[in-house]
């Protein structure tokens, strides 16, 4: 009995969780190399309802992330692999996402500025290079973070963290976690698939 | 020539950071103990406008931070030390601050229901045990990031991040990073300090 109802607020949980799943706000990581910042984004992904991650790597080899702090989420985000900004850019301008890359450049124009309400893909580049050049220009938008301080960075877990949670703020103030962006059919696909993990 | 140009631009560079700080906008890390996450609060800190961080160990000794990615912010950020909350938070109180604690409990209303222009003190708990119960009760309101995943929490530098730059946001839409916050002599005392860092 005490089994049982475990098991039936686990679905309850799985439900509701994909009822408020966003299938329109989906992150590119390209060459992001530390699995702990990896580990981090994906948490945030999980809690804004991010359910896709592109794993955009043209340089750096896939790390590994089982083993971090993110062997929770990753579990409930969906991961597509790509060797080419080409071939990942053009795959989610065929869904209708508009690509936003986060890059400090003067072209760029603040986070708040943007609606993020709209299909999305947030683009997140190497700790060290930053978004490449290609992705930047083969992107519809470039983003930056308005930092008033003297230390002109973040750490790019707490960049990604910052730009889904406004885009999250957004969303939410539009009611979209009120009703489920995904169709009955895909909702119940993903419940069997969910409750089996 | 050339040197006196970089140290001009240097000096521009701080009197346009101090006219952005929020001495109305305070951070009390309450036995945060990995120096690690305190330095990423710290680049937050920073990148926001925040000029002062209140260090509260009532269990934990306040960690050492010079060595970790903080030692660029650190210099910009002034540092007190309190080993009990009700110092604390007496202090605050009497500077006329509205403290508000990050704790997910049914108490607590969303981050964004929060008018984080107002003079606030926004309080980060211990990775494991999260607030004190001490400190929750004596704070003015308790705060909660809104999440919508299957798992619900994110890092302390994280819940950080997202905090401080939700008040970065709303005082950035009341102006208060275009008009100085600190007075004029204040303004004058910080420049002459900071130039000698």
């Amino acid at each position: 009995m005490e089994q049982w109802t475990k098991s039936e607020s686990r679905i309850v949980r799985i439900e509701q969780t994909l009822a408020r799943r966003q299938p329109g706000l989906v992150v590119v990581l390209e060459n992001v190399h530390d699995p702990h910042n990896i580990g981090a984004i994906l948490r945030s992904c999980d809690a804004v309802g991010v359910m896709r991650v592109m794993m955009l790597y043209t340089i750096e080899e896939p790390p590994k992330i089982g083993v971090t702090s993110a062997s929770g989420a990753m579990k409930w985000v969906e991961f597509n692999r790509f060797r080419s900004v080409a071939a990942c850019f053009d795959e989610l301008h065929s869904e209708g996402f508009q690509i936003l890359a986060t890059k400090i450049e003067p072209k760029a124009a603040s986070l708040y500025s943007y609606d993020l309400a709209k299909p999305t893909a947030l683009v997140f580049g190497n700790e060290h290079r930053g978004i490449s050049d290609e992705a930047a220009s083969a992107a519809d938008g470039l983003i930056y973070i308005p930092m008033m301080g003297m230390v002109e960075s973040v750490n790019v877990s707490v960049a990604a963290a910052i730009s889904l949670f406004e885009a999250s703020r957004q969303r939410a103030t539009k009611g979209m976690y009120d009703v489920p962006q995904l169709s009955p059919e895909r909702l119940r696909l993903l419940a069997d698939d969910w409750i089996k993990k």
